[in-house]
């Protein structure tokens, strides 16, 4: 090259570093962001945590994991882990985390931590939460005092690791319909546990796959060739200490999965094998050594577990929508395009679709604490007063199916928004979204299929609603139906005025009477009572929420934050009528006007939140290590680090190791 | 075990076997099924592969790759390989293709074997589609003869690997905003190739990460310091031999991806790479050598590879929909549930999810052909008559970006609902619903981000409207506003039967109303601009599909498929109007009571069309190994195939490697 050349060439590039350079703009757009908060953003991460005590101990959990080379993911690259080393990793996890529940004494630490691991690996949240839930509860909840001192030490210790066979390969949802025998062999007063068929084979079961050593399993009890029911049976899978499988015992791992990879779900399949008849859980249902059959009183005890398991599906939303909206709403911030290099943020089009999943993680956080704190007062009655406690079930099973179907179908319509959102970026494995989708994946299938659930809570209602015409007065969460009269007396909306719909009272009635309308409709068919689930449970997080708000406005730390929340919910309310407004329209209570005011209504409350949406992320408080996404990074200087972590991946230059064998021979072809 | 237990034990067994032990109904259920059908599945697989020809040529192609031991994937495991067993592989496969293309000289058949790869691995087909069709379209639509004549043997042999250099880090959907720069210098007849900033680097490009030798990069050509406009440019990236980087080129691979691991996405950076004059692609803009930049006469022709690109969408939705409708509505056939055991294919809320699905299948596929073809014929002029070529681009601009925005969101709701119609079975890999699912994701925001791509489609219609209006008579796919008068004659729907809703010309003209309807309101906000666009698009998958039935009609071997070809028509004209059934009814357009009726229209339809669901996805011909899921076998007998699949996999049963590590120290603590 010349020197004239040379010199050009530099000019150029000097040119270039002067004209196109630009600035990383990232990290001055956030902070500019931050500027627009009208609320404390450390006062709400205490209101979304319950409380100032548990926000700071969870902030000290996520220091204790990430300084912990075990718990922590090891490179920052988590996604280029095989599947075998993410069941390795996982398991590694527990361990840790029960070494360290003996070293951690202090009990609000320890909720914390365990909070932020299930945040942080939702395979460690589904190992965990088999055993220290699913089986632990069981013997709470169906075991009797025997059998649950004589387990307590070894389930709280892992000692024995224990897993939950309900479903079989034949029968989901219909429980009735289910194969597993259990055989009452009077003789040797003993159950023989059996699998008769392909189709009975347990599937899905969580830890039955390489790790649990234990299980309950459901089965139908046969005494004297006749079935009595479907009871719970203790039933050891493996050696506790070589890991072998029991005799009878046929079981391996489902292998893989389009989530969760740490966890080894497994499919079990019994042969003959023969427990003591103390071995069946009997709380609720007995069977005497003479092999009479003692029937619980009511049997849907034996599904209770499964409450808590739906409910438990909120804290999943929460933790997986949270994080993943906090990506987006940053990368939204700090991504610029088109002719005026704009924040994407600006483009209605993008606020519109994210701002409602932000006013609902708000809504599903502060409804969550409140039914589950609900549901924890109502377990206790089983050691108090079974009767109120069974009394509560049909209640609780109908919100807790109804809840759990609308918002793990909302959550997979706000992964997908946010997938949509990021550009080609969701694409990469390192920004977290696809991740987060396939762990998400099994949630509308997984304790219990949402048509199925849906469709009971729906029926529910109507029974509900039958009950109200009969004159009957109504308790639990279907109260409201006591004033349908008074619902029913407008049969077209009163909605004059766009600040009506600001009023959280005004838009709950609206909805509620979109629910309480024409009986006759919802039961015409299996399309309507699904939207008729899906309206019953929706209001609740509405109705729930307005009460919850008000609670806060006493409470002095959190007074300052009711306005945002109320914006919050507004949007939330809006959204729900928004998305039903086809219904209102066909039912004559809205003319196209006032549908149209909604419209503006709903395009305005997204526009103003909009404004504030880096606050309301950063107020979830989701440190970077948790969201594992670059494109996510609190101080918003996100190329860079989206580039570095690229070029970290194993073999990202280089030479493939394939490229002699089939490369060169068509390049070079000798 | 004393001998009257042994007795008894069997006897329990026995008992099992006849009682409860079924038959498997699976194979039973499917004959029946196939019994249903009012048409010749052969028929309608000839018609929905074009013809008898090319649908034996595609069966011949199916047996070549499952008798090829380096075109098929060993063991029937996909899902299993690493993501670098997933490249080697993929490019193994390349290496042997383009070894049976040499030896198999039937030209059908060839078109028949291309086509079965990309069906049967979407890594394939990307890899395949980035060189043969992007990268050699390239030379034929951008370069001089001289160029083309230069590159066309290396490029169809496969002696150069080309890729396409266009999205950059900061840069997307805004070409304008791309900083890649290409500065002339005088002095030595050369570009200088340079990215000079970090969001300057080329992101996402197919084959760069490993395997490209040469890529076309678009970038802002510079002379005497001055930006000219964008333009191609050949540049090589990797020694022909060694694999080894071009001196000045920085690549490499951006690792793991949601999906289409096989292929190998990459980033490149340029640092000061000269390149002769040349090697800028000079068929319409050209720079002198003296320095002159030429102007092309349209600088859209740059971005004409792209209408390519957006419709050949059209043909992997074909082919990710179609297979996993088969496997969906195979198993929701076999399923069988609830207290009368039914197949969940009865259940209403199953079929009404599924129907729609099935039916916008075959309008993709007819609609497919027409515009493929309709595009092949336009590019032709660029060697005839390149002005007559240059006024098709911005109609073909629109309807391309229109459908491939569309249908890529409609592909992202069947994978949804495929996904939750299969309970927890799509949560396996290998019934390979995730994986389709995640190698759909990339189309939503490749090749163009849907949001970006349905406004252009908006503007151009309203463009159109405005010509309309003043009093201008267009052509193109907009052609049908001409007529906007008429439309608009009425202002409230005449529905008054259901009847009505089965003539496809009256469904048609009910849709256009609402595309045509208040122009203001579509220029409103972007919200609904983008419904605009939606509307514009499918309503144009309806009027082809009307198109293309009556073409049928005179096929004497297709004839007889015109009547269930019209019911197919009929649901997805349904479905899109039941759709908007909101905006209609704000509009004023139609009443409650019409709602109703398009409803219930709705729902019959879907269930008509149920009763030959299985002769419907059968007609596709997608083979086994093709659709890799034992839950959608063909023979119905599923649950064995399934477990089989899962015993296969690589320790399925065993103790895990981290067994003694992690959980006998929990077990058997020390």
């Amino acid at each position: 090259m010349s020197k004239k050349n040379i010199a050009l060439d530099r000019l150029t590039t000097i040119q270039n570093h002067i004209s196109n350079q630009p600035q990383p703009t990232g990290p001055i757009d956030l902070s500019r962001e931050r500027e627009n908060a009208s609320f404390s953003v450390k006062h709400m991460n205490w209101l979304f945590w319950g409380n100032k005590e548990f926000a700071e101990a969870l902030q000290d959990a996520y220091l204790i994991i990430q300084r912990d080379p075990d718990l922590y993911f090891p490179g920052g690259h988590p996604f280029d882990l095989t599947i075998p080393e993410q069941r390795e990793f996982t398991m590694k996890q527990i361990f840790r985390y029960r070494q360290l529940r003996k070293s951690l004494k202090n009990p609000l630490l320890l909720k914390a931590l365990a909070l932020a691991m299930c945040m942080y690996s939702e395979s460690f949240n589904m190992k965990i939460y088999v055993h220290d839930d699913l089986f632990l509860q069981s013997f709470q909840l169906f075991g009797t005092a025997e059998q649950y001192d004589a387990y307590i030490d070894d389930i709280l210790n892992w000692k024995i690791i224990g897993c939950f066979a309900m479903t079989e390969l034949g029968h989901g949802s219909f429980l009735r319909g289910l194969e597993t025998t259990a055989t009452y062999d009077r003789e040797t007063d003993e159950f023989i546990i059996h699998s008769p068929t392909l189709t009975a084979t347990k599937v899905w079961i969580g830890m039955a796959g390489q790790t649990a050593t234990h299980t309950i399993a459901i089965c139908q009890t046969i005494i004297d060739g006749k079935k009595c029911g479907t009871n719970w049976f203790i039933v050891q899978l493996r050696d506790k200490k070589t890991g072998k499988l029991m005799p009878g015992v046929t079981a391996g791992d489902l292998g893989a999965k389009y989530g969760r990879n740490g966890l080894d779900n497994g499919w079990i399949q019994f042969s003959h094998i023969r427990i003591p008849r103390t071995n069946m859980m009997m709380k609720w249902a007995k069977v005497t050594k003479e092999g009479k059959y003692i029937p619980s009183i009511n049997p849907a005890i034996s599904y209770s577990t499964l409450i808590g398991e739906r409910l438990s599906v909120l804290g999943t939303a929460i933790s997986t929508c949270g994080q993943m909206l906090t990506i987006a709403c940053r990368y939204g911030c700090v991504r610029r395009q088109g002719a005026n290099d704009e924040q994407i943020m600006e483009y209605q089009s993008h606020h519109v679709r994210l701002m409602p999943c932000v006013a609902s993680t708000y809504v599903i956080g502060i409804v969550n604490r409140m039914i589950i704190n609900k549901w924890e007062g109502i377990m206790k009655l089983t050691q108090t007063n079974q009767e109120e406690f069974v009394s509560y079930l049909p209640d609780m099973h109908a919100i807790s199916s109804g809840l759990k179907a609308t918002l793990t179908w909302w959550g997979c319509e706000v992964l997908e928004r946010v997938r949509r959102s990021m550009g080609g970026y969701a694409y990469s494995s390192y920004n977290n979204i696809g991740g987060a989708i396939g762990d998400w994946g099994v949630v509308t299938t997984g304790g219990g299929d949402n048509f199925v659930l849906i469709q009971q809570t729906a029926r529910y209602l109507l029974g509900s609603l039958k009950q109200v015409s009969q004159g009957k007065k109504i308790t639990g969460t279907v109260e409201f139906l006591n004033d349908i009269q008074q619902i029913l007396s407008f049969t077209k909306s009163t909605l004059s005025d766009e600040r009506q719909l600001l009023n959280l009272d005004y838009t709950l009635e609206i909805y509620t009477w979109l629910l309480t309308g024409e009986e006759e409709r919802w039961n015409d068919n299996q399309v309507y009572l699904i939207k008729l689930g899906e309206l019953y449970s929706y209001r609740f997080t509405l109705s729930e929420y307005i009460i919850g708000i008000k609670g806060y406005s006493t409470i002095s730390q959190f007074k300052e934050l009711v306005p945002i929340l109320n914006k919050l919910g507004n949007l939330w309310a809006i959204h729900l009528i928004h998305d039903s407004l086809g219904l209102f329209l066909e039912e004559g209570y809205f003319n196209g006007e006032q549908a149209k005011m909604i419209k503006k209504c709903y395009l305005k409350l997204c526009k103003e939140i909009r404004k504030e949406c880096i606050p309301l992320v950063d107020s979830w408080g989701f440190p970077d290590f948790i969201l594992k996404a670059p494109l996510g990074k609190y101080d918003g200087d996100v190329y860079p680090a989206f580039l570095n972590t690229i070029k970290a991946a194993p073999d990202c230059i280089g030479v493939p190791s394939y490229w002699e064998k089939y490369i060169k021979n068509l390049t070079n072809p000798k």
